[in-house]
């Protein structure tokens, strides 16, 4: 889909199709909000039953309309629809939205006719929004081409671009963001059933609009979920910050997959995953979209994490601690240097230690503000300020603010505040923040949050660099892709790791063999004590079938056990297909984890990786990245879990060989990547890390063609 | 600390010490806040340099007072203000808030300053406020005594007090959840440096308090933190719900302590585990306070956890359900029955599941809001209902009001609304709503959020009810006193374990033994294989002098291993007092899990529980409760861990035997109670649970002694 949709948020002329007279309704409304918002176009109601609407020429057909409209509303009944838009198809029309509901959401012949209507609209090459969405609201340009209670207030137009794929929510986030916020919004439109122009699409968009400043976006769910680590990148490279709100958490159904790769990697933690790697911003409730675009605004870009809290009041600066912490920023120790300067600012009973608490001393001594600012400021160990002003007001106020906007605006250190005057008692002092964009915020936790967005998402900007610098790994094995194409089903264990083993993936030294003598000898090459184990496609419970054994450790053991595991294999299912007993070295000392594959269809390829047995299955501890990832995003992902303090020696164990580790999550995502056309799932389960040096090795493996 | 406070937030007369003429520095504020919003009390500034201050006669000195004022504020140096206090006392004043600054938080000479100012105190029984705090607000009574930007306002009174540690943030949240919030105070006061009545006694105060339905409080650190349950649980009991909020967890320096459980339970743990075990509702961050504070006004609690949703716009209703969930609330199916009304009543394209869609069909029918609302209502599976109006304005939102107010009159079940329209938009729709006391909030989010914390407090009642019917457990052993008073160096396993059985603990079958005979026959005694451990004080770290073997599974190396230990233990410090060589059982197919108690300087007793190894250390996943604990808060802390699962059969094992879990914590809890005068510290790890109906055994253990 790439249409040019500057056209369609500034339509030269808009056809109203199904324009009713009676103004209250769903149909009634658009060409309404059109004319009462001063819509500078050229407007074209059809409908056969009227002569005029509002005055303005009603026509009673698409054919009659006397040029071609760079865009139609559809307000017509589902069942009409298609008709319509082949109509506006016939005439030309670029872009259409379809208001009408009855669609996918009702099932039946809903999704019969949502199929022709996206028919029509390939037929034509038409970009085509909805249906069963609410419009679009362009107030930059006085477009106010939708319905609903929001559609009779006049908004400013602001620097924010938002694409929602809920309507009636949609537009009260806008509403509340602007009128009560203060954030005033650019470009707004919701698309519903989304069969045409897509949220990306329209991110793509964004990026592209010089006046769009943030893009904010409300997703239920991206049909196209592969494009979104690309779109999102391409704005990290613009440096425009997406906010993305994303629901559906709780409501999603639970899928039945072989591996635990696929089963954890559900919808949320792919989408989580593709926000990190390309820098989107995840917000929460609607003051975040508030809190987070004024930050966005400042202009500023921490260098690092580390921030320096100045407050009037103690027990402020002790929450600003709590919260900056809680959001991965540090507050760390202020030089010697910049104490001895604290010292002779602060009064006594003030803090000269971070968050530096100058008192209401303020009260009498001004300066103190200045002073105290530019000190911290000149300090290398701070890469931000949030400074906390409690309730001060009045004239005080704007003499503090005075103080503040001229020290920031020497300064390419972001500046923070958490001021809790209500509006009307500061005005004079808000108003001079305001014009220079630094950012203030009633509480110091609503502060702290947004100053930690801002801070991961210079982050983001750092990891993208550093990542474009870095090698992406790429592997071909052409034979594999032809044995994946003829065994379709489950691969067992040797056969799986033999393809690791062709990426490059350490894995134990192992022999498969088919008689009792032939394991003897296995053993003795690979040393004792070893592990047997059946091989079969049609037991993928090894242990349940009773046919593994571990630390056998002579020649007449090894003889023993071969005849038992294939006696128990038979056993459990006496026509399973058996390739064999494999022979498998012992390995002892390494670390017990989990990485795995799992091939979305949305997302496609992406990497899991956590510890083993409980942390993974039991506590969910894993970590994902879409495919492929480079070094550096591999180790992020080890540091990511929770138990990764293991893999580094906690509780007195020797290091772990995380470089392996890393050098295996790489080489297992360009696996991925490379067989994406016919791999559905692997998971290696264990991976042994050995101590440093040592590597890693793949303890057993499942691959589980696509189908 | 038993002073009735009433007097102190109505006092009939006030002396302002250390008043000023100049009115907007700080020890001119009082008077003049004092006297403009018309405090009806009698006045007197104290002053020798003035006649008059704002036309109130000014006296030179305390003692010159024509009456004992019910109500001193002491505006003075700190220098100056413990003689100041005593004046007072002799005067035979009760309350005095002393605003100076200058004490403990300055350090040295302040400290000392502190101290006098405590003993002037008790010495004439003074009820002291502060030192170093912001002064009182008592909208009720028009009493302002106190300064700060917040006091030049008016504010009107409500159902909500509030004590806070911190002087400018209090008065910042009070302000703004006042003015821009619409939920109004009552009673007001800050602590700071809180040396005489505590934060505690204000709640209790308020609690007392007829005209206060909801307490809210912002804690820095409670000195008094052992009173914080038994004060919790008695507002509970009054059915008055307190709003705590706790900052402070990422300063709080970390402590060096023997045992896991003593370095895991860091203050805030103890403060979750008493606000959990009282059902004190923590709050995060102002909106919160609002948000809550509205959602008790309701007076009606739900019965269990289970919400339906019902929304005109599908995408709000996807937000609403992931908020409940992620707030441990359920959003059930509706009965069958339920479910064929809504098909009568709701559009094919609507949705009759919960979440419930009416779409905005609602415009065409409006009745539609009613009959849903009812069905929905009637359902047994339906403890509460979430409703969202998206931004329905005007005369549409005030005739669904109306439909909305009607039902809700007519049913104990709570109603709460999503609704975004701007106030000015829906003003009549809105004051409907609040004058019957329904819960409505601008988004989904925060409506979600506060519906769980009504949620969860009706929960907290529940299960305060259980608790209540059930017998808190009591053990007495007073030889193990005696012991405890004499050993007061760690105690080894052997006897560490044997005050565990004392309490009725399962531990270990073992025998002490100190010869290598001795060490085989109690092998034999035991059976095969055995685990031998050197016992000694002066090696805690068993392991480390190499001085355990496990396994061990005859009589020959029982012998050798016993020798081996004793060499080992002596080569790794040969002064080490040695009481023996342990000889025990091998316990097979328990899971580990680590239970132990600390006896914090300010809780008292405090039980921990969580699995072993790296669940407890690296990953901190384990629940407190404050002791004693009955048996079902001990099934809450099993249930509390995210690893839980492992107990109850995760991955194909067998259910452990959490019935004589739970009957272990509530032993170690009375043990910790029994012992609080003399036990330190104590460890269980591993405490192996081992499958239904086999009980617990301890593995080892660790005791530390007071000293």
């Amino acid at each position: 889909m790439h249409h040019d949709l500057e056209r369609f948020f500034n339509p030269r002329s808009i056809a109203v199709i199904g324009a009713s007279q009676d103004l209250i309704t769903i149909s009634g409304q658009p060409l309404h909000h059109l004319v009462s918002h001063h819509y500078a176009g050229r407007l074209y109601p059809v409908n056969p039953k009227y002569q005029e609407i509002l005055g303005v020429k009603c026509y009673a057909s698409i054919e009659a309309l006397p040029e071609t409209p760079d865009l139609a509303l559809i307000l017509i009944n589902s069942s009409r629809a298609a008709e319509m838009l082949r109509a506006c198809g016939k005439k030309g029309v670029r872009f259409a939205i379809v208001f009408s509901s009855g669609y996918s959401e009702v099932g039946g012949r809903g999704i019969e006719m949502q199929r022709e209507l996206a028919a029509v609209a390939a037929e034509f090459d038409m970009g085509i929004i909805g249906p069963n969405c609410q419009g679009m609201l362009n107030a930059a340009g006085n477009v106010y081409a939708g319905f609903g209670s929001v559609f009779f207030t006049a908004y400013d137009a602001g620097a924010v671009s938002m694409v929602s794929q809920s309507g009636g929510f949609g537009f009260s986030v806008m509403n509340l963001a602007s009128k009560d916020g203060g954030v005033h919004f650019r470009q707004m439109v919701t698309t519903g059933n989304e069969i045409g122009v897509s949220t990306l699409d329209f991110i793509e968009h964004f990026i592209d609009d010089a006046g769009t400043e943030v893009i904010a976006v409300y997703i239920e769910g991206l049909k196209d979920a592969h494009r979104l680590l690309k779109v999102g990148r391409r704005a990290l490279a613009q440096k425009k910050p997406i906010l993305a709100w994303k629901v559906g958490n709780s409501v999603q159904g639970a899928r039945a997959a072989a591996s635990h790769t696929a089963n954890l990697g559900g919808a949320m933690a792919l989408y989580q995953a593709a926000f990190r790697q390309s820098g989107i911003i995840q917000v929460e409730d609607i003051q975040d979209v508030v809190d987070y675009s004024r930050a966005f605004r400042c202009g500023k870009l921490p260098k690092g994490n580390r921030v320096a809290i100045i407050t009037v009041s103690g027990g402020a600066g002790i929450l600003m601690t709590d919260e900056c912490v809680a959001r991965g920023m540090q507050v760390p120790q202020l030089s010697a240097e910049t104490t001895e300067k604290l010292r002779a600012i602060v009064p006594a009973f003030g803090s000269i230690q971070n968050p530096v608490d100058v008192t209401a001393a303020i009260f009498n001594d001004l300066s103190l503000i200045r002073r105290t600012l530019q000190a911290v400021l000149d300090d290398p160990n701070v890469d931000a300020i949030a400074m906390i002003n409690a309730s001060l007001q009045g004239e005080l106020a704007d003499n503090i603010a005075i103080e503040i906007t001229a020290i920031a605006a020497q300064t390419d250190k972001p500046i923070f505040l958490a001021w809790s005057a209500r509006d009307e008692l500061a005005r004079a002092a808000y108003a001079r923040l305001d014009a220079l964009k630094i950012p203030h915020y009633k509480s110091p936790v609503r502060c702290g949050r947004a100053l930690a967005a801002l801070s991961s998402y210079a982050a983001s900007l750092r990891r993208e660099e550093l990542r474009l610098e870095e090698t992406v790994p790429v592997c071909f094995v052409p034979a594999l892709k032809t044995q994946l194409v003829v065994k379709r089903y489950d691969w067992s264990e040797h056969f799986a790791k033999q393809a690791l083993a062709d990426y490059g993936i350490g894995v134990t030294r192992e022999i498969l063999v088919s008689t009792a003598a032939a394991a003897v000898e296995a053993a003795r090459t690979l040393g004792y004590p070893v592990v047997l184990k059946v091989q079969s496609p049609d037991i993928p419970h090894k242990t349940e079938a009773r046919a593994v054994r571990l630390g056998v450790d002579s020649d007449t053991a090894v003889a023993l056990a071969f005849d038992e595991i294939m006696r128990n294999a038979q056993a459990y299912q006496a026509d399973a297909r058996i390739e064999g007993v494999l022979v498998q070295e012992m390995v002892a000392g390494g670390i017990e984890t989990i990485l795995g594959v799992t091939n979305d269809p949305l997302f496609g390829p992406a990497v899991m990786f956590g510890l083993g047995g409980i942390f993974a299955e039991v506590l969910h501890d894993v970590s994902f990245r879409l495919a492929p990832v480079t070094y550096s995003v591999a180790l992020e992902m080890i540091d990511e879990i929770k138990g990764s303090a293991v893999l580094k020696g906690a509780r007195g164990a020797a290091p772990a060989d995380i470089d392996a580790l890393a050098g295996a999550i790489v080489r297992v995502s360009a696996m991925a990547v490379d067989l994406q056309d016919h791999l559905a799932e692997l998971d290696i389960n264990p991976l042994f890390v050995l101590p440093k040096g040592q590597g890693v090795k793949a303890g057993d493996a499942l691959l589980k063609p696509k189908n």
